[in-house]
């Protein structure tokens, strides 16, 4: 089934309290595709680049079963630009250096096969540029789930009230969960922001693992614990991706699938922490994630048979 | 089978973001054993108290089935006092008076009846406290568990490594364990303290639930997500009794039984936060908190099968 995302691909210079990445390929439709098509080989990406972009590298994209006809290279164009740095808890993170280029008027355009795709994923993008493309499907999708992110709540919060009407899934993580409702509780949090639009919510809590709100449902994920973090850069969009690629090749959305969803998408982030940018991700094979389910399933797993209060 | 603990008997003067307690009675014994009498009704605890302490709540206790002649109340002495204000985010908190009094001088003297205790919990004191209850006890117990605090590692560090050496199970928090540790991640932060003596360790996560460590096993338990907590006080004490009493209730200390065990524990202690001081658990049952072990496992429960990568 079907599977169309937005979102930037873009380089990204990092440095971590282990060391330093040159200039690699990163962006929320790079990670959020790669982690998906472990899942889904029937995927489309709308994105832009410049010229300055490597052709094999799009052509690696394309080699994993993601139409790439979506993503525009415009003349004379450079591609976005991101350098960060993490702090020692690998919890924070300064930008250095943000240079949007070619995704400062990116105006996206759906390739004609994919405007009646079942599953649209929006990648962090400014909530406008996210409507364009929704507003582009020539069938309502089955589900469109989105990310955002603190910025687009300090200068486009009405631009994202918009957004947030028409989509289905809000993926965000616990401060932009609090900012968005100036509620503390996590439950009230999803609460509100069902309010707002998504029936469903989940809200990511980092190596506390993330909770899944679905109408009056609640599932808790656990995180893998790790022993060390390398480079947390697209974490977020691989558990996106994850997530959405096993839906999508799932093609119905339950809660039971929707919570299976939520550990695939842990798995794959799980992984993709581990060394600098998509380095891990392109490694791994569909068994290694599958594995790693498995654990976060015993690791979550217990029975209350032959439980009895004394 | 016996449960023996060990912890303050207080007044507490609590003031959170909903209001203010009155001088109300608290302290790490009262709520262990509280909590734990809900799964085990054999138990002792060995404490201290002033004459100022109402004959009347020592009765209550007693009619719980906790033996209180382990608690000493020395003549003219005043009860333990601590004040503390919580911030907003409910997750730090402010002390605002601590009076000692006889638990300056605290000499814990272990009745006879419960110097073969199989289960033996140590509460939150000084760590040479902590270690001459478990030097009076003629047989070494299936099971010693401790609390500890980050103050205790402030001033009397080299004591709690001895304590560490000879008990079973260490239950902190997160921030405990880091500091003790000086990791970061928890999964290096409890190997770090088996190294120093306990088979198992348990670090509390606050709402963001429980881990397990139990050899080379982990388990992650969920927390309930509340939509207010309204007095945090207790509220470890509460998880340590719970999971003590369902233990010793159980008498055997398996991984699998320790995993229910912390889910009682968090069950009794997502109760604890609802109202001030032990007035919540006063009020509950059995059944209460078997409902509420039904929710945690409804909660983070989930199955892979039927699943398949696409």
């Amino acid at each position: 089934m079907q599977l169309l995302t937005v979102g930037s691909v873009a380089f990204d210079a990092i440095e971590t309290p282990f060391g330093k990445s040159d200039k690699i390929v990163g962006g929320a439709g790079t990670y959020i595709t790669l982690a998906a098509s472990f899942f889904n080989q029937n995927q489309g990406l709308v994105s832009v680049v410049g010229e300055d972009f490597p052709k094999e590298v799009l052509e690696k994209i394309h080699s994993r079963g993601i139409d790439i006809s979506g993503i525009q290279i415009p003349e004379g164009g450079k591609t976005f630009f991101w350098a960060g740095r993490y702090h020692n808890d690998m919890n924070s993170r300064d930008t250095l250096v943000t240079e949007l280029n070619v995704l400062g008027t990116f105006d996206p355009v759906v390739p004609v096969q994919f405007k009646n795709a079942p599953f649209l994923m929006l990648g962090n993008l400014s909530p406008d540029v996210q409507r364009k493309v929704v507003d582009q499907m020539e069938q309502r999708p089955r589900l469109i789930a989105m990310d955002t992110m603190n910025f687009w709540m300090d200068i486009a919060l009405e631009e994202l009230h918009k957004t947030l009407k028409v989509v289905d899934l809000l993926i965000i993580n616990d401060e932009e969960a609090r900012q968005l409702t100036q509620q503390y509780s996590l439950k009230t949090a999803a609460a509100k922001i069902m309010e707002l639009g998504p029936k469903s919510v989940i809200i990511k809590k980092g190596e506390h693992g993330a909770l899944l709100f679905h109408g009056g449902l609640i599932f808790s994920a656990p995180a893998l614990p790790l022993e060390e973090v390398f480079d947390p850069t697209g974490a977020g969009d691989s558990f996106a991706g994850g997530l959405m690629g096993f839906l999508s090749s799932h093609g119905e959305v339950s809660f039971e699938t929707l919570k299976k969803a939520v550990i695939a998408g842990s798995a794959v982030a799980s992984f993709c922490v581990e060394k600098f940018g998509t380095q891990r991700l392109e490694e791994i094979t569909q068994k290694d994630i599958a594995e790693r389910m498995s654990m976060l399933h015993q690791l979550s797993h217990f029975e209350l048979t032959g439980y009895g209060a004394a």
